[in-house]
């Protein structure tokens, strides 16, 4: 008699590197294995690699494909969740690549592909540190600002797919630029990118000595720990800067939490598991000092606790849910 | 044999008028009756002109108690949704008034109360400009600047009832001054009494003839027509005002694109429907070149249809789903 498939694989996709588990049917994962996505500005070679990395978690996990109930992939946005095609993935070489389609016929399991925000928070509710909640917005800052929301206890997607998009929320109508082109973005105040083009101003006036001595004047070495570094080592330039971030951030949660009226909002990325709850403490003060006082009474500020793992987790449980409600399973 | 009750009602709970309507149950209106609210400022006497004004409307429409299926009460919030108690509206003199209750126990009709802004995109989705679209926010510009969201074709009220209060939300960290009391809210910014504030300035100023005729330095008497009429007449410092509302409003809507990725936004209220396309169309333009472009191409920026009427026939289709969803008819 044969047996019934009993494993779920989750797969984050990132610029920099790509991240396979393998899990049991609780969502616990029972191995990972990590590789570097590496230069890859052709879709080809990114995919093969893709591949591969699928390829060596089976193994590493000694679990083979027709065990698998489903894979499911995090990836950057924009995607067309449907067909589960990267539309548009510049530092992955992706343009319309069908990835879903593709990535099924090669290691022989469904694949399902959501937008990897939404999955980290996804992996935070149904493992991590959302569970307790069914409204739950999630913000990760980091080199920008990721947001995604559950209401009900389902990703709110939107219309297309797109929605979450909390980082490009307008709160300065003449503020800084964004990478999205627009001025006066959450991200373009509170990611950890915006803190570092400050910074390097810290550090061209002499303001910022630890900085200066970890990374120069080089924004894209000024990662999380370097402002913990320079917190831990007394520079106040650079403490009232991330305090400033903090407290903007806390008015971006504000918004949320009158716009949503959540039960909780979930915050991850490097910049709160570097800095820790000082930081997140200071953002939730904000929020609580500016958002509708009968709102802010009824919302939780969380941690994220997944780490790298939470994207993984999401992504699998998307996938795995994706498959038992087209076999008519129910949730 | 007993006739099955077969009509609705639908109570708009205003701050100077009440209107109450008796709707057939395809939601469409067979007669309202308007009250004014007066100078209630106990909550006892604002509860009897309630109770008369149901009846009036009974009576106007030639319709028994015993033939309402339900009757929806659109309020101010806050609102305990669950009881359909008042919590605090301090200009009906409400703390704590458990509407539903007394309301059910004095007219004998099932009573279901519902924030009125909620009310009103509610009504515009089951009957009037939002009825294609699954995800719909509404924008009610005018003393303050309401907000509602439907989600796959239902309310989305949060958590405790609070949700859609996209007016505060903020977007210009040492913004004007709001009525909620943060600063910078897009309230204070693009709504009628925002504009009006502005305005006063342009009067004392000698730069707004025409308002100085109609109001003077009378901020409450500066209603959506007065503006309408100094544009008309060619007062440019005031057309320039609008202007930048409306652009303003513009970012405020595409703040809620990028988060909600929803199929359209209505737009209603008196700044609407005296200053018409004008004003949203200029509003819809802020928006596209504000938003993410992927997601603004998705959105259509509509009118309200109802005037009026959106929140009674809301409320009345609220108040017919929840009894038969309490009745287990399913929706």
């Amino acid at each position: 008699m044969e047996q019934h498939p009993s494993y779920l694989m989750g797969f984050d996709l990132g610029g920099t590197k790509m991240l396979c588990g393998v899990l049991n049917s609780s969502y616990e994962i029972v191995s990972t294995t990590k590789k570097k996505t590496g230069d890859a500005s052709r879709s080809e070679e990114t995919f093969e690699r893709i591949v591969a990395c699928v390829q060596a978690a089976l193994d590493d996990a000694g679990v083979a494909a027709s065990e698998v109930v489903a894979l499911g992939v995090a990836a950057p946005g924009p995607i067309d969740l449907r067909t589960g095609t990267l539309l548009e993935t510049p530092n992955l070489g992706f343009q319309q690549f069908p990835l879903a389609e593709r990535l099924s016929r090669e290691v022989g399991i469904d694949v399902r592909v959501e937008n990897d925000v939404n999955a980290g928070l996804y992996g935070e509710y149904v493992k991590g540190a959302a569970g307790r909640y069914r409204h739950v917005l999630g913000l990760f800052p980091g080199t920008g600002v990721g947001g995604a929301i559950v209401i009900d206890g389902k990703l709110y997607r939107g219309a297309q797919g797109g929605a979450g998009e909390i980082g490009h929320m307008i709160m300065q109508l003449d503020g800084r630029l964004c990478g999205c082109g627009q001025y006066g973005c959450l991200e373009a105040m509170v990611s950890r990118g915006a803190m570092a083009r400050e910074a390097a101003l810290l550090v061209t006036n002499g303001k910022a000595p630890t900085i200066a001595e970890k990374a120069g004047t080089d924004v894209s070495k000024m990662r999380a720990g370097v402002f913990k570094k320079a917190i831990d080592a007394g520079d106040t330039e650079v403490a009232r800067l991330v305090d400033r971030a903090a407290d903007i951030l806390g008015i971006g949660m504000a918004n949320c939490v009158n716009i949503f009226n959540p039960e909780a909002i979930v915050v991850g990325g490097g910049l709160v598991e570097k800095l820790g709850s000082s930081y997140l403490d200071r953002a939730a003060a904000s929020m609580r000092s500016h958002a509708m006082s009968h709102l802010a009474a009824g919302v939780e500020i969380i941690a994220a606790t997944l780490g790298d793992d939470a994207a993984v987790v999401g992504a699998a449980a998307v996938a795995h849910e994706h498959v038992r409600e087209s076999r008519g399973g129910g949730r």
